[in-house]
């Protein structure tokens, strides 16, 4: 038996890998077998409104598989799909589709091994133990939503003790939640119970009050046990693949737990990181929240996803599809186009190359992914493959903890939709809020300006109307949310809603 | 390998078990070797008001641990515990203690494999698809509860869609609600299917509407795939236990699920049962729901819990711990008293054993489970294991299905409260309550005198005031409310208050 299959155990049709134990087994013993793989991150178009996905979870699958029939040890991580989202009906699941899916796609779509339910669980608890604190009169306010696994439109706004303190709450689906943040970010227990004491629980006196004050900590990381550990699977094909976290790339950091990719990266040589929605979204976290502040890997390549009617048809839009292509590609960050073919769609890849090949693309990976899983793509891979052979990725970029939170948004709007600092404008309301975030990190006996900004704000788009000219392109900042636990500090943006809580349909 | 470890599969530190499908597997091949295990009932004392629990999941653990040192083949059937109320602080989890402890007592208080989280997201998926119905014109109001796994006394009562529609409602620990009902009544998915479908979701123009009638129910089952199966564990000293729903004895039923029990049967020659709070509660339920109405087996003997603090110290509830035990032994239950004693309480032993005599009780069990476990009980159960040999037990009482609801809950009131019929009063408001759940049945096409009566009261009382003399005790009846799904009619009685959602402390 390997030292590794001390850290698994089974879990019904998954195995779970306590990968805090592992990864610290390999960190105090240097000489232990183990690999180094590389990451490559496989990110997509911004999505049209009414898109049920570009198909990035199917691309991951069928990618390892070709590498794997190439002789790659590759293997993919994946996010856990919300199941929330999958029972409001307004997606299919994320667990692939077709020829490429994993082996039990219902079982991951429907709540895996209970990870996010736990999660959900010790976010609530939370608010009870704060709810505790205010009848205790330790606490005035609760800064902390409650969270639900199932979505219920008329829990966005509720009103809780009815009839007597009767108090305005919202309630947002798990994979929203600063504790989600925490588990994804977080390399040990230890960490997570440090970041959970350190989440502001609400204010007494108008000072913030951090839950470490006065939770009994044991009974959260007691929850959380099981919910830590990643979750391996296979596809149909017997590919690995590693399920964590779920973040909405949205409203939070859409990416998997950083010790579910390092556990796939001391295991295998090519690591398929699925980040969610478009390159504006997930890609753009792993890059500038993971990788530059959290120690995550830079990714060594790209798969830049599309299907053609996103990239095309809508022609106030096509822009986006190579700005995100081009701007990875700007990063040192060799960016593969892959476009995900439906049906009847075969006739139309003479034209969707030479557009590609105008646009200065490299050459794009074109195939039906649904119907023919990683055989459409095994053939099209020497150019990925190639670029997967340098010494590995650039350096990741300088850290940017102290720059004013300010410039470091206006630098996201630049870097990542295109859009300059001048037309970066602040709604009514905005600075107020700005204001009230470095107050609160003061009085925490910290500086705003050492937290990671995470963009909230719709997968659809990313500045105020992606439609209008590039030149009168805007991004307007609503206000802004500390996640202390996290490191994190939530900047909305762009007019555009979220829908933290959808309705079913 | 045998048959049934086909049915069997590894989650982590447990094993779920696939019941629906090996007691399938058994109906159909007779011949397939399986034992006829005895069920013998775990039950107690009626809890004091301050009482954190008299004992019984650790006497249970005890009593297998003791009967297996005797060569017997035992087992413990026992509720999952509710993390809601573990986390609340109220009691110190439900798994045992001490000597007598399961093998990963914090995996059990915790969550255990995610079964009652599922449990919980789908009973919330119900309130979802009722929503939806309204926002499509087909419902006016909502019937079911929201749940929640973790306890807030803010959500008592709530106000949903607030500023929109402003509706009222409640949330409840997830054990006390109704899909919680059916999933241990439920002897295969398509039997939980069909009564989903006949939950009543709420009314449109004051008919009552079923579930059936809106909702994918395939949503509902893929969440409970898991869910379903009841998980196997083991005690520290290796005797098997089976794990399994938990639904509160107080407001709900309070036994494990029908196929946990049924699946151990199967397995094991003993087979103890634990059924919630006291004998007024949990055993009354198996005995005149479980087993009279829904087919469980009638119990070969009874094991009737005390401390001998509860018993004994206040005078005026002195009379209670007897009248379970007689009342057992007149249903023809051989009904052992076990004492469980405390530390420094040793001393107590001759006392304790006079007053039994006196009482005409068989000799009673006494011992200090938490330090000594089952060896403080092997040499102290020979008449036990007697009452075991015999035939079986005598045949199940017939049904009350077709009684009057009325004449059901008075007849409960003197059979297992000891309060005859005149005493039984209605509260104002009452007999409306019951006229609604008569014309809601008639609606549906059923009679309500067709389903089983689940008592709703606090579990430390089962009169309005216990403490009052014998001749003046009384049940006052409040409400009826119906579980059309789970084939039960609600009944909340006594003047004292239940709390389906308390607060952590």
């Amino acid at each position: 038996m390997s030292t590794y299959e001390n850290y698994v155990a089974q879990f019904g049709q998954f195995k779970k890998i306590d990968a805090f134990a592992y990864l610290d087994y390999l960190k105090s013993h240097q000489d232990e077998p183990r690999k180094h793989g590389k990451v490559v991150l496989v990110t997509a178009d911004t999505p049209l409104k009414a898109s049920r996905g570009e198909g990035k979870t199917t691309t991951s699958i069928a990618l390892i598989d070709a590498l794997r029939s190439r002789g790659i040890d590759a293997a993919a991580v994946l996010r856990q799909p919300s199941m929330g989202i999958t029972a409001a009906g307004s997606k299919g699941g994320a667990s692939g589709g077709g020829k490429a899916s994993l082996t039990h796609p219902e079982l991951v779509d429907w709540g895996l091994c209970g990870e996010m339910a736990a999660i959900a669980a010790a976010q609530n608890l939370l608010v009870s133990f704060a709810e505790k604190a205010i009848d205790d009169g330790s606490l005035d306010t609760i800064a902390v939503p409650r969270v639900s696994e199932t979505p219920s439109r008329s829990l966005r706004r509720i009103r809780v003790d009815e009839g007597k303190n009767d108090v305005s709450e919202r309630v947002v689906l798990t994979p929203t939640c600063e504790l989600m943040q925490i588990v994804v970010l977080s390399r040990s227990m230890q960490e997570i119970g440090t970041r959970v004491s350190d989440m502001v629980a609400g204010e007494k006196d108008g000072k913030p009050v951090r839950f470490g004050e006065f939770i009994d900590l044991w009974r959260i990381t007691n929850i959380l046990t099981e919910a830590v550990k990643p979750a391996y699977t296979e596809t149909m094909q017997g590919s690995p693949v590693y399920v964590h976290c779920g973040p909405f790339a949205n409203v939070s950091i859409g990416i998997p737990s950083l010790v579910s990719v390092e556990l796939a990266c001391a295991r295998h040589d090519v690591v398929i990181v699925e980040a969610g929605y478009g390159t504006d979204a997930g890609a753009q976290k792993w890059l500038d929240i993971a990788a530059r502040e959290y120690g995550a890997q830079w990714p060594s390549a790209a798969i830049v996803v599309t299907r053609a009617s996103t990239w095309r048809d809508n022609p106030d839009l096509r822009w986006r599809y190579p700005f995100h292509v081009h701007r990875l590609e700007s990063l040192g960050i060799p960016a593969f186009p892959l476009i995900n073919l439906w049906d009847g769609e075969d006739g139309q890849i003479p034209d969707l190359r030479r557009q590609a090949s105008e646009l200065e693309f490299r050459e794009p990976i074109m195939g039906n992914l649904f119907r023919d899983g990683g055989e459409a793509l095994v053939n099209q891979l020497d150019g990925f493959v190639e670029a997967l052979r340098g010494d590995g990725a650039s350096a990741v970029p300088e850290t940017h903890k102290g720059m004013d939170i300010l410039e470091d948004v206006r630098w996201i709007a630049d870097s990542a939709y295109g859009v300059p600092a001048e037309r970066v404008v602040m709604r009514d309301g905005f600075s107020e809020s700005l204001e009230a975030a470095c107050a609160l990190c003061r009085s925490l006996g910290h500086d705003l300006n050492d937290y990671a900004v995470v963009a909230v704000k719709s997968p659809a788009t990313m500045t105020d109307d992606d439609t209008a000219p590039e030149g009168s392109r805007s991004v307007t900042l609503k206000k802004v949310e500390v996640h202390a636990g996290a490191g994190l500090v939530q900047v909305n943006l762009t007019s555009s809603l979220t829908t933290p809580m959808p309705k079913i349909v």
